[in-house]
């Protein structure tokens, strides 16, 4: 799979993923209105609002970025309406050639991280036919269970042709609490000791010159980064924290490897809410669409020229 | 909502937990058949499989037991389907009088971990309603981006009346990969860090004289139970891994604080599987929701003599 993102970063020109994380706080007034209008104040109404900004913004911007990645949990917040919208959002970006990475940030211990992979990159057998659930191309997963939760993934990837990233080095503020703690053994912090691992777990999935295993560090610790970049020199990093997060351009070349690829940076808040930002505020609420259109242009010349 | 647990704990005379871990493989032919006579091979003749079978164990056991562990994994393998039986299981367990632990190990960075928390034990806002997702009584969590995704759990566990249990030890083989780490500054390991960190969250939603905050740590490393015990002596410990994870009665002491309260002990498969059980096999399949009652008998009888 990741090949195939490869593919469509060369394509489209540009390594950027548009975080699908749709809040009620950011649908413009009149989406949520019509819902709640045709549902009452429900569910359904919240699920509703979020698949027809969604597609708005993927119709706005599908011609311009490789691949998607919606953050499960603004979802999952609206119970199973929200998941639908999910489901319906995953279906709906594939059918517009964009690769779909969803966040989904789980784990657990073997057996129940095999459901989960199955649930998102893999198909579940009912009698005799295998159905897929989620049916993401790549997902999030997180580390802190070890080898037993991460092998169930790696596994669907190569049964399927997906994806995974492994979380690093997260871009939240309180990352470094455990994160960044030195080893006594090695004298590296923890984020290394996983990267390391999945230096290891790359080799177990390659496509290419690269793995279908990558890992998760945050624009918001580039230093971190450039560490990172060195020990998984196959591996993908699937860079959030640019934006809104407070990432820069300026920080995103150490994510990257000399032949240009390796990394692919994520924008949530600061492409889907661009419309409620000074600087794309002529395109008003009804124009929200557009004005994530032009957010993904200015972040595409923002990478170009600090690449 | 540590208060009603502890309630539950004393009226049902044990601290036992029934893991709600459906498997296709463990659901007996008979409700797999019927399932699928009415729906087809589909995801909806596992869901619908998935709750016949809960149902009857539920039944079989809700008078024995202060609560359930539903292991969402199980459930979203089989997509919107699986976690609408996901959401029906926890209805109906609450319905019989049952504290609901969702095992849903989520984390994310602050704003997203505030959707998972919402989404599982809060209230989303739609227009002027506040409406609950999947509305779990207590939800497992996972610590490795730190206290920013923890701290939207402790807010919703004080303004819902609800709780958590911090992932600290996991009961799986490799969960010492990176939990056993010895970190350089303090000469103790992550698990023991992490450990120290819930002791801190812990004070931030106390519920008498336990907290809401509690943590995970697994049967089958009961030395390291022993040493969490003390480092966190107002958290209940959630102890996955007894029976068919290896953890036995002996193993359990460490988890209890000296008030013979402290720990809830989880069996999932050598509960709601003991019917192939060689043990339990005079039930025969007919009789799987009988033997789950035998195999809960047992477990009490083995932790009341060991405790």
């Amino acid at each position: 799979m990741i090949s195939k993102l490869i593919d469509s970063i060369k394509k489209k020109g540009t390594p950027i993923v548009v975080g699908l994380d749709p809040t009620l706080d950011n649908i413009p007034k009149k989406i949520k209105d019509k819902a709640i209008a045709e549902n009452g104040e429900t569910l359904e109404a919240a699920a509703s609002a979020v698949i027809e900004y969604n597609k708005a913004i993927v119709d706005a911007v599908c011609d311009l970025v490789p691949a998607v990645k919606p953050q499960i949990a603004m979802y999952e917040q609206f119970g199973i309406p929200g998941l639908q919208a999910f489901s319906e959002t995953v279906r709906y970006c594939k059918e517009k050639g964009l690769i779909v990475i969803g966040d989904i940030k789980r784990n657990d211990i073997g057996s129940s991280s095999k459901a989960y992979a199955t649930a998102h990159i893999g198909k579940v057998k009912v009698g005799n036919t295998a159905l897929p659930a989620f049916d993401e191309d790549f997902c999030t997963v997180n580390p802190y269970l070890g080898a037993d939760g991460i092998q169930p993934f790696i596994d669907a990837c190569n049964e399927f042709d997906r994806g995974i990233f492994v979380l690093v080095k997260t871009s939240n503020p309180s990352s470094g609490e455990f994160q960044d703690r030195v080893l006594h053994d090695e004298d590296s912090t923890l984020y290394e000791a996983v990267g390391f691992k999945v230096k290891e777990w790359a080799k177990l999935s390659m496509d290419g010159t690269y793995s279908n295993v990558g890992a998760v560090v945050g624009a918001t610790y580039p230093k971190m980064g450039e560490i990172l970049r060195r020990i998984m020199p196959k591996s993908f990093i699937l860079v959030p924290g640019y934006g809104a997060q407070g990432g820069t351009g300026k920080d995103l070349k150490p994510f990257f490897n000399s032949d240009g690829l390796g990394a692919i940076i994520n924008s949530s808040r600061g492409i889907i809410a661009a419309y409620k930002n000074e600087k794309y505020a002529k395109y008003g609420e009804d124009g929200f669409a557009e004005a994530s259109r032009a957010a993904v242009l200015d972040m595409k010349e923002d990478i170009r020229t600090n690449i």
